[in-house]
């Protein structure tokens, strides 16, 4: 009988642990998406330098995460409960299987993934003009120093065996996935860095329109697929909440999309399919912290409003005249600001289990302790951003010179140029259909060609 | 050892969940992967608009949905059995979670996105020439007068509780996964939709051929992962009638693109990339009703069967003078119509349980039912679809001005332009290697880009 | 209670189900990613001949292992321990299902993805220059005689009801996931065809650029999502092994990333795209055979030193003259010798649960099997190979003419274009944002197009 208790146990972390390995594959496939998203939205000259932004996040972020990362997120309360403590550097005791329960080894790279992306959505807001070796130094820090501890705060439990952060048990501020540690953390984070490294050249005036948008929809629509397992997968079950923060995740996407739609059809008289990626995405980042707090039809609304107000906000930035490249600071500071709020509001104990917000007879309490996590959240990533980048730039340099960023961040940096439609024809060139255009040969496209791999 | 029970119950439905999770999320990518599959085989002045309607119809879908759609499709039989009735309007009583049962929101959402990739399908039939507005409230009414209605006789299966529809129940046709309700639903309409809005100007004398084959082999990529979802999936439960839905889908879908290939290959002597991609979407569509009641031999047959009757159905536009602009008759209907109806020949009760085709000793009982469910719903949907786009069009109108559809609609209607490889270059352009093309300098590539989101 | 225990072994098989129906489609999707990893790295007039070459794999592939493929790898022994049996010709006795067992169906449709992207890896190697129809030979005969043989050796354990390979059960070498039957072995295989074929015109002294570096990454994102399924898939279950297969698989990967970028850095200036993805592919690679075999700072080891052996790797061509043509020699000959290697010096009994390499007190037994394993697969792969390609090569030809290498594979011997953003374009062109260049118009554009679909 006990050891039938014990299968039924281990059934049950299996069925569990399905699904969290098929959804930690798909936030991994998120920072691709991302970098397809941002990068469709540079222009051809930059759209290289933009993917490696994402890239680069991976491999710092993963490999910190094995050394001390995970620890300092999900290792009990340190350092007066700042961090997490250092029990578990080098994954140490992680990859010990415990019958009965889901393997620690998945959730922690289900975590690792949230960590990454939230690190590569930064890069949106200094497009074209950021060295790449000190993103990649600002990457290892902005992590260490402020995702680790936020992550820490906002994921991190109490449980029999362990002590986790303040915004996720003192205060008792509802996250369901992230609207804190991963948008309103990260869009915080691109603010400060789009001030300390100043606009681009040219920027308001020139056109920086996107170069390519198929591969902007592309990268949306991967974003879209693989938040399904950052929402759902953030249940750490398959079960019935699960299906919740999935259909809610849905219907706000959608709704957000129509809502963007709204907004430009009306001020501008064109729907955009730059809108409809960019509406999908405000809808992902709203539902993010409320997809397991509100119901399918408060998603909708939630939906509609996050894309109408963020189709409105990303119109800040020239107001205020700061250059947040690609909207980080329109789509995931607002977005996220906004999702973490409305869960005051909308939040019902149909789905929480528990708490209630204002609209289902919750009061104001809830809302408070929304507003008491967003705003420390917002202010400690942008204090703390603005610092690392602050130094990162007096010393290294952040920015690239003006000349590279005039002939292109991808040539001067990567040595790369991102298309080659040309290069090895002959009489024909494919990219238009068979005649090649005045004045180029082979000859000069080879000379011009910028050194790459080989 | 009652809770016991319970507790083996629980882990059995989670370990479905697990499954229905993942297939939701890979269904819901079908979507972006149609619109990169339609929006590739477009000419560039219209990939924009061909996304559009792909995700217009998420956003209209998703919402209606959450509203009626699902209570329409799922609820019990009601008008007399044409639609499901309004006991479920805003997904009431959906989210509740009944222990060791599937969550009805993971089924709810799994079923959302069929309902919108049926819609996105219409699209591919009127290319390059569709309002934009038009278009989002024919996919409303769509859904809501055809495509609800139609997936409640398919789809809603009796159970203790419910009552559902005829063709499932009362006919007893099988459909595993939707040839009925998805392919030849979509492939019928598409057709009575290109009749209404009528051919392009300058077809099919003019050449309308694909911009970007790579977007359109992404797109069938994309398709073919997430049909996984689609048909295993629609086994509602991670078992062995999943697995065999699941390695008929790939064989099926194989043979059918080596079909296609063979064709092309006999008739034009060379084997294209769009027939692979082309012939593989008419494999995973002819699979879908048939994947739960073939064995895997049966699906190599079916399969490159399918591929070659596709391969020459997609010319019968041009004989009959309808302009079904990216084969949505060809292969859709005319693949959902093969795929239901040599289910009454290849079924076998090894795989259905019950029910065998002609050629496993079931006389044609069967292969009667197929045909009855395959036309009533093509009488249905053409009908119904050729009303509601006529209407359309005699009150908002349906189709662009010439002006726009020769200029191009994506500048026209969303005042956009799909790629953009020159502008912000300075001396080098990226596109080209290394010289730009006499003639063109940023100033007049500035003045002549069209506004968009900035 | 015997009623019960049935129910939680039928629980528990449906839990890994549910993962391996996900894995299933994950890796399928891996080969879509490789067509596009690798047709991005062509010129732009051969990328449409290398993305069918991975798609003509598939078709190919699928077909012949329901006949007979799956048959030779899993039957019990024949043929003196070359291959496996006949008894499961037809996938026979497959599709029953057996309660409490994970189902066979998804057991060899995750195995089929396995043999098709091995065989689609060798094309890289003879990129611009293979005829297809030859490709097409290639793939069945290599299938049937290399890789079903190897893929017994390796992947097929004995069980109480059936003998296995000598590499997994006499040996005793660890592959977890087919660091031998699947990258050695293809490595080796692109080797030998590349010879067999020899170098294209012009080689190395012309450049033979990437153009489209987009198209490069997004099928290395698609890879590393994919390739979750491929290894942690490999535990055939949803538990702890699986969990540390993927988090070793994630942060092995991205150390390589890294890896390969601090050896560009350091030789060339320049840290690429191409690099990136070419060093998350090497770390993808190396931790195949031994993501179930070290811990996760074994994986960061192992993935730095991946990245850079392989960064330095791929220039061997040059110096020894032959043209892999995309780095398949370079990549996973190489990074798959260096993973199989290394596990004899990594693997720790607390991953394996039995076997310690020479780090871990395990002494040279491991290593030795390892080099045993690699080289027997290595040699085989290599000869039969050369063989196969040869015979080929001198009965049909496996190389297209000058005149179409020099024109173009994809126009030659598939009849298109990969790209056309200029046709049907009227004054306007979209693809330099407004003005055509001089001296194109539709007329000459139309009449040079060559014929496709239409």
């Amino acid at each position: 009988m006990e050891e039938l208790q014990k299968a039924v146990e281990a059934a049950a972390a299996s069925a569990n642990a399905a699904w969290l390995l098929a959804a930690s594959a798909l936030v991994l496939f998120m920072t691709p998406g991302l970098a397809f998203f941002y990068g469709g939205m540079t222009r051809a000259k930059s759209v290289l330098n933009m993917i490696m932004m994402s890239f680069g996040s991976i491999a710092v972020v993963s490999i910190l995460w094995v050394i001390y990362g995970y620890s300092l997120a999900f290792d009990d309360d340190a350092f007066g409960g700042l961090v997490g403590g250092l029990g578990k550097i080098g994954l140490k005791g992680v990859i010990t299987d415990v019958p009965g329960a889901l393997p620690e080894t998945i959730f922690s790279a289900f975590q690792l993934m949230f960590a990454i992306i939230t690190v590569a959505l930064i890069s949106g807001a200094i497009a074209d003009r950021a060295k790449f070796g000190a993103w990649m130094v600002f990457a290892g820090v902005w992590a260490t120093i402020v995702y680790f501890p936020v992550a820490h705060w906002v994921f991190a439990f109490d449980s029999d065996t362990a002590k986790g952060g303040w915004i996720a048990n003192q205060l008792g501020a509802l996250d369901f996935a992230g609207g804190t540690a991963v948008h309103i953390n990260a869009g915080s984070a691109g603010l400060a860095l789009a001030l300390v490294l100043g606009k681009r050249k040219g920027w308001p005036k020139e056109s920086f329109k996107p170069h390519n948008l198929p591969l902007v929809l592309l990268g949306a629509g991967i974003l879209w697929f693989g938040w399904f397992g950052f929402n759902a997968g953030s249940a750490v079950a398959a079960n019935n909440l699960a299906g919740v923060a999935f259909i809610n995740t849905q219907v706000a996407t959608a709704s957000a999309l129509a809502g963007w739609l709204i907004v430009e059809k009306i001020r501008d008289k064109h729907a955009t399919t730059l809108g409809a990626a960019s509406g999908a995405v405000a809808g992902l980042v709203a539902i993010t912290p409320a997809c397991g707090s509100v119901n399918p039809v408060g998603a909708v609304i939630l939906g509609v409003l996050a894309g109408a107000i963020c189709a409105l906000a990303v119109g800040l930035k020239y107001r205020f005249g700061f250059d947040d490249s690609l909207d980080v600071v329109g789509v995931h500071l607002v977005g996220g600001l906004f999702g973490s709020l409305i869960i005051g509001l909308l939040a019902t104990e149909t789905v929480t289990g528990g708490a209630n917000g204002l609209f289902y007879g919750g009061g104001f309490s809830q809302l408070g302790k929304q507003a008491i996590a967003a705003f420390a959240v917002l202010a400690y990533s942008f204090v703390l951003t603005y610092i690392i980048g602050f130094i990162i730039d007096k010393t290294m340099g952040f920015r690239v010179d003006e000349e590279t960023e005039i002939e292109g961040i991808d040539t001067g940096v990567h040595a790369e140029s991102a298309y080659d439609f040309v290069s090895g024809s002959s009489t024909r060139s494919t990219i238009i259909g068979g005649a090649a255009p005045a004045g180029i040969n082979d000859q000069s496209v080879r000379e011009a060609a910028p050194a790459g791999k080989e």
